[in-house]
């Protein structure tokens, strides 16, 4: 990076997650601190386009790091995969004396980052939010561990009712492709199955175990279902399909859904977001472009961006044993 | 009542809803306070007809007043709407020695004690234990103020994302026939619409006022639907028809589902089921049956079964006019 | 009320309470909604007199009903307590054009409304906002079911210790000298004793009652002491006395405190402040002066302040003895 | 290990912490998992002492994952200090044919271990149960997660009065020795000074910093106190110094006291307490005995307990920094 760095942007793109405004709050505390000015845009690239700027000092960010969601908003951008988009986001950027930028999502915020930097040499730093865990290159994303919590929450609500019941719920949890969500808030919501989208263990299975469950003395069930799992087209068809085959069973299906995106920070999450939000501004400061700033093992690694988006993370074996084993 | 007082049981009958759990301690203490023994009864009338009694004293029912659902289970029970399965029922009891009963469930519960009390002349008391608040004779019902707490606190969650997203979130809350969680929820959760059966707005309405708030500067919404609603045959189709006719919205659905039913009791549906209990034996001792024991400004009363059940609770239509006020 | 309102201003004075934010939204959006503006005035009474005004419409309110606390701030006044200091608040109110004034608080913001309402004939209306419930004519103030809630969680945190260890905790809650939030707490927490300061039961009576439960059988135990008791001079003596002449105990203390006033208020606090906040301008609107907005069985009434300050609210006598035989 | 293992005991002692069950049941499920009895003994080794076992099977466990605390309780044992009062717990556990140990717990608890199993030469595996987090070898203690979330909800009620009525609160956070809970809490909060015992910053600089902060233009703060902090002797000490020094501030204290041991755990520590647990008795099947079982970087580690007790954990230099950061 020849050109000395005196003012930065940082935005937030993508499915919103907990702990996004903590991650903003570092990220405009940590460039006061290093002395270079900071405009927030609003509604991720489409604000790029849009010319959505505001600027931020340390004191605008205060009473954000508890609140969900993401103050400075987040939207889709079609614009922003078009080179016309691209070009009306630099030039806004330029005309704002914008040197370079944090962008806080996952990795369809990546990709578009990757593309943009290397087409306009501006410096593009990433910050993991959103509550799948499925980027690779960082231990955690921010707002995976407050889902974590909030799908917890509801499964031990329902669980009152299943344990009163004597039903069978299966309870579907957001996580795209990866089962993280899935496998560990089911461990923690001590459900008997766990359905990811990495092991199909296959409706006969899952028959012959919830049959063999049943004939053991247990007498309510929870089956977690990953949103990416594969036994059924759906969830209600798995569910037909044990109310046909286990007509012992009561079987209740909850989706849910929304409230799994939202909700304040855990603790974890916003040291996590303050963590990489500082992160992100010191990798610009040292000169890094085009990666992601994640952790591993409690410390800062930086890790470039094809790395983190093209590379599949892999599942912990170890924790589907546990499952195995915790839910005997 | 002619006969001396000795002996009762107590049982949980149709959905669960928190604070049984509180009602029925309540009621073994104060059992044992006034020196009646106490049975409980797992599993509602179905547990009358099978027999399956335990023995309740003041230690069993320690460090349960914080859990949700119902220790003592609920079920349906074909069998009790037969005169053989209520027979059976009669005998399981007086072999016990019972000599009198108190169900905690609602109007479905109540039917079925109300039947049975007559039949065998045993005394029989109700405590309304639903989170819906549909019983006629009580201001609260157990479980209502819990649940309004839990919807209230997922919708927070989901406006996080709706807010984030600039998009229309519909929430469908339960409540059975009953507008009452769908108002309050509503009303706390500071949403933009609320459909309740027992006030039709119709789609059309809906549509002009959703079409006015946006051109007001409204960007995000939350409307909560009733389970009851009438506007569309279910809340897919309402999501349907506003996103049709009003394309600038992005339309969300979420059911919240079984979260409601479940959870630790709020403070006020502990105090409320622990004197709700405290009251049903109080009423068996001064010689009542076949009534509810509920609360009505703060203060116990004794409604007849008949009142209970087939009046029809009325919306407080002060309350539909703040909520039009307060989302404004 | 000769002259035409136009124009109203509110505050918050006082002890800060969850819900105070829902009621400010009421008032601003109910006023919006009759016409009326609306100013809000910074930190109560003192900002009257230091003229720290913001004007408020419908979306200036928005996102703050699920917040704790209050955003128009609140302070103590000393000026305000001098003739001077209400000339000054009064002047700055007709400068703006304010023709009369909401005021949410307790009863020392009462006492002041009072005053200034009669020195300078202006309108005012007020609403109670105060975690202690100890305004008479009114069920319920804003906050106070919230402040329930955060006690009960706190003490099944506690509990979760207690049983753990087989210790006696002693939590000293707020409330004033009432022991609304002490008693009623108390049974939803379940505490084996609860000391109140309308009912002081003695250090011997106290000894002798654990003393009876620990030969009963039981080995841990919470009891809730309300700040205003009048068993010892403060909590530690309690505790002290306790630990001398029951060794076999294990005595442990908590205060609760400031974590008591905050927290995103219950549904029905929320509720409970839209209601009150829309009541007040209406009242505004049918005439009405120096009453307070309160409600009884659910409905809205207007109690003059000197009701509503200087007569010492009754507590329910019924509910102590269900606290009696719930503890058994 | 020479000895062919049939049969295990499992206890729990220290300060419970939450997560002690889930840990509990995940060694009581692996043990039945791989054939192998389990006992649970009551109340530590107090328990091995006064021979209090149960036998304990899978089904034995259900319903605890979500509950804080411990149902085999804990307590401090001076009999396990002596010769004689090991001897007896080792003859206990011979006459019921016990061959192995797992200890959940803290240092002391690893202290006692090491003892007895060098002593007796009966293998003993330790699981680090602790809010503190202050056990060497492992990344996290079950219990510390939650902890830290307990404190941060407690800190966004406290900032909601703070906040209000522009007040500057200390308040005090677990943690001996280690400065773990206050840094994170302190971070996640966004505290605007932390004290911990690994640094003391001296009160001078304190009272410079606050005086700084609100000449800036804070109004409210927030300063997080390590219960192990030096500045003062104690916290009130601390608040005095300040209300002297700076008498524009209006201090107030809270000690957040035993509500930071309880609640129910979250998912991160009821997902590492199954890890452990489970661990423990692969770590016995596998021939290890006076080890600790942790988790580093998301994998299973072995640790010696001396290297668990003796070394001193190190805090994290960089968290520091993003602290400093964070709160400007």
């Amino acid at each position: 990076m020849s050109k000395k760095l005196t003012k930065i942007a940082v935005l937030t793109s993508g499915g919103d997650s907990p702990g996004m405004n903590a991650a903003i709050r570092a990220v405009v505390r940590n460039a006061a601190y290093c002395d270079l000015k900071c405009d927030g845009v609003y509604r991720g690239y489409q604000g790029l386009i849009e010319n959505e700027f505001i600027e931020l000092g340390p004191r605008d960010v205060k009473n954000t790091i508890n609140r969900g969601g993401t103050f400075l908003k987040s939207a889709r951008s079609k614009g922003f995969m078009t080179k016309e988009g691209r070009q009306k986001a630099y030039d806004n950027l330029m005309a704002r004396d914008v040197d370079a930028l944090v962008v806080i999502g996952g990795d369809g915020t990546f990709t578009g980052a990757s593309i943009f930097s290397k087409e306009f040499d501006i410096p593009i730093i990433g910050i993991p939010g959103t509550i799948d865990n499925d980027i690779n290159g960082t231990d955690y994303t921010i707002g995976y561990d407050t889902a974590l919590n909030t799908v917890v929450e509801a499964i031990d609500k329902i669980r009152d009712t299943a344990s009163s019941h004597d039903r069978l719920f299966l309870v579907e949890v957001m996580g795209r492709d990866a089962g993280d969500i899935a496998l560990n808030s089911g461990i923690g919501a001590g459900a008997e199955e766990i359905l990811i989208p990495e092991e199909n263990m296959g409706i006969e299975r899952l028959l012959e175990s919830l049959d063999k469950s049943r004939k053991t003395g247990k007498t309510s069930s929870i089956i977690v279902v990953s949103e990416g799992d594969q036994i059924g087209k759906n969830i209600t068809e798995v569910a037909n399909s044990i109310q046909t085959r286990l007509p012992d069973y009561e079987v209740k299906v909850t989706v849910l859904g929304h409230i799994q995106r939202g909700g304040s920070p855990s603790c974890s999450d916003r040291v996590l977001a303050s963590r990489l939000g500082v992160g992100a501004v010191d990798a610009l400061l040292e000169g890094y472009s085009n990666i992601m700033v994640g952790i591993e093992h409690k410390k800062i690694v930086y890790v470039p961006f094809d790395t983190a988006i093209n590379i599949k993370k892999v599942l912990d074996k170890d924790l589907i044993r546990v499952a195995d084993i915790v839910s005997s």
